[in-house]
């Protein structure tokens, strides 16, 4: 039997935010939803000072799920720098802050699990800043891994498009195999119970 | 033969830009040197006008090879969100930039050749930063590679680190086989006059 955790999940109103969401609250775990609107705790990660105050809220906790991250999506001869930056902050830096604060309130052996996605490593048609930032976040979860305090542990899910997203994104994802959501939330419960760390845990 | 080219070389006065302009002139290439200082051009790739007017300055090139870029080394523990930012500026951003607004001034089936590290895929202890930023611009190149214009291509050499720095940073690698800066010269020859794209090009 699992042991029930206090879990923050940022980014709870996605296609992916939801099902992390049912799969944590079927294992028996404590879940703290935080998202820009609409959730226990109101949460931009593209400002620090929204992340500080939410972990100044919830005292200490286990794990950090984020299902969220924002990119412009361009061809890359439309691209600005404005653009790169932004996107680099949305799904990037953001999701970096939400480590960097957190190292103070996860408990020993709690966990960090980010999102990437199959962009680090297949590229899409208008696609390079999400693969940009995909990439700097699976790299990063790699190297802070072997430096976390207090036997503290990080993992990324990376899957690929979900059955669910078919409608709205399949256009721009031809042949690539879909995958139902909750097999990207099974991999949020493996990082969150399972001992690994820095590890990136495909989805596809 | 290989055909004489006109290349911008950014940041030739390192270890590894010494080496890449060595190999570049043997080839019979013509060389212009873009540094923060002592160069035929005076660049300064954290700052977008300061890359505008490399590109105003030299006209029509074939292709840019990037041996620049500076990040933060620090514990984890220790990063700011300056520090974050400041690598992905100096190292990511930065070439990313030399990219984007090269679009118009590298001629048909011309090439970028950027810098990135083995940390994107092997961290050490205080190389969290160089890691964000190497597997940024890996997945930026493979992503930019499907979508450049006029057929433009675009790499990365992906070296390990050097026998010729191991008195000043060896002792960060530890256990890591050090390759001879000319392995990585060869392999900037080979992204600029060969005709693979999106190619990783691990020096290890």
């Amino acid at each position: 039997m699992n042991t029930p955790q206090k879990i923050v999940l940022v980014g709870a109103h996605g296609t992916l935010g939801r099902a992390v969401h049912t799969a944590l609250r079927e294992r028996g775990h404590e879940v703290i939803t935080a998202s820009r609107k609409d959730a226990d705790i109101t949460l931009d990660i593209t400002d620090p000072e929204s992340i500080a105050a939410l972990y100044r809220q919830v005292g200490r906790i286990d794990a950090v799920a984020c299902a969220a991250g924002t990119v412009p999506w361009k061809p890359v001869t439309e691209l600005t720098l404005q653009d790169v930056r932004d996107g680099l902050e949305g799904k990037a830096v953001g999701q970096i802050e939400l480590v960097r604060q957190g190292l103070e309130s996860v408990a020993e052996d709690g966990s960090y699990t980010l999102i990437t996605g199959i962009l680090a490593r297949e590229p899409i048609r208008t696609g390079t800043v999400a693969s940009l930032a995909n990439g700097a976040v699976e790299s990063f979860v790699r190297a802070a891994a072997i430096e976390l305090p207090g036997r503290q542990r990080i993992n990324a899910v990376s899957p690929t498009v979900f059955e669910e997203s078919l409608d709205a994104y399949g256009d721009f994802f031809p042949g690539f195999d879909p995958v139902p959501v909750r097999r990207a939330a099974a991999a949020y419960v493996r990082s969150i119970e399972g001992a690994q760390t820095g590890q990136i845990h495909r989805v596809e």
